[in-house]
């Protein structure tokens, strides 16, 4: 199989212009197919502050009312996406800055009003993975916002780890799949103080007992439920790294148990 | 040769829910190929005061400082568009947003500062007919908001109609292409006060002539500008119209002279 790599970008590594064009220096020089997944969630906050939009969070996911979804689709959607398809575009890369809704590659479905009602927030229901290697055949760089549709016309804001997640999932159908989470961070620390205190490799179970002890902070715990998932459903490799190590393949492994 | 249909709809349409539904219900019926190019004017220069940015205009065209750039990023890459591309998939219509930047389609310089310093504007330079061709191919609708890019990372404020007609004349090689504006009247009126008195049609000579005589309105002038352009440069037909009447192929169609 033909090898994939889909490479996840936080917001601050998007937001920080410095560490944006290393990302995509180094993001040109990945061989094979690629597809880049971009957050982008300071800059939606501070959009919604500008206008005095309230941000409420809970469990580190934006409840997304109306207006907060108008504001989300604009900065993910528009501000973030195309800073990164121009960047990339002027590093001869050719790339395509979509959402879900675009060519309906991920289709999803307003959360169910549980405890908690996240307004429009979409859980993914389907990825459509015959345009997307449409666009893989054709040479295209997919770069893909966290928004998603529910294919009735209703734009949702979808977490960008999730889409990586089950981007990568059902694509590794077709490809040896290479996923890496590329944050702030040099990978997940055994000490939150330490950034030398990268944990080479982590296991499902390791990771339930570092996270029972606190020693793994709330940020990262979606995130590593998201590559735990991909790397027991068919994704070759998933790496939790920074934008000056994913390309050496250096960060936290996370490894089948 | 094929057909291929390019609608180009002004921003206020897109603004009212209404308006845009019928355009989406329309379009949707179009046969062959085909292409939607949105403007936006009015959403960028609401937020942008929400947001106490000044809105600077000279002979219809906007003054684009960074700021601005960013805002109409925001509200013509990521709300419009994706407003857009979501109506058309719950229509079954499998639309790609897209701006210049995305695969390259639309290439601009950064217009040279002469009597006015209109910032972030781009005039087109290249359009990729060979990527909307293979997208075309691949029964893809690309949905083109007006931006466009340098190709050195700069995303530029383009025109839309200019956008929509430079589409239209670079892909008349390979299509017999129509070209239809789409906006709030039902064409170009003889008498601004009175929307039945809609001129069936008109040759350049005599749009000059009624611009002179200060008959058509100043909001119409490029948009005439560049369809003449379109129809003495290989576009099969070019119709001002409405969302109601551009279907039935009513309006002012706009005759080689």
């Amino acid at each position: 199989m033909d090898r994939l790599t889909i490479v996840k970008v936080g917001g601050k590594v998007v937001e920080d212009p410095e560490s944006l064009n290393q990302l995509l220096d180094d993001f040109k020089t990945i061989t094979g197919y690629k597809i880049l997944v971009h957050g982008g969630g300071r800059a939606a906050t501070d959009l919604a502050t500008r206008l005095g939009v309230e941000t409420k969070m809970v469990e580190g996911r934006r409840i997304t009312n109306m207006e907060t979804l108008e504001i989300v689709t604009m900065v993910y959607g528009g501000l973030i996406n195309k800073r990164v398809v121009a960047g990339l575009q002027a590093r001869n890369c050719n790339a395509l800055g979509m959402t879900g809704a675009d060519l309906d590659v991920v289709r999803a479905r307003k959360r169910p009003v549980a405890d908690v009602d996240y307004g429009y927030a979409g859980d993914v229901e389907h990825v459509n993975t015959r345009e997307l290697r449409m666009l893989l055949d054709e040479n295209v760089i997919p770069v893909v916002a966290p928004l998603t549709h529910d294919g009735m016309g209703q734009m949702l804001n979808t977490n960008a780890d999730t889409i990586a997640s089950r981007l990568a999932i059902e694509l590794s159908h077709y490809y040896k799949v290479l996923l890496f989470f590329c944050f702030e961070k040099r990978g997940v620390l055994s000490d939150p103080l330490d950034d030398n205190s990268v944990i080479g490799e982590l296991t499902e179970p390791q990771f339930l007992e570092y996270q029972e002890s606190g020693i793994i902070s709330s940020g990262m715990i979606p995130k590593l439920y998201n590559g735990f998932s991909a790397i027991h459903n068919g994704v070759s490799e998933v790496l939790i790294t920074n934008p000056e190590s994913f390309y050496k393949g250096r960060g936290t492994r996370l490894v089948k148990s």
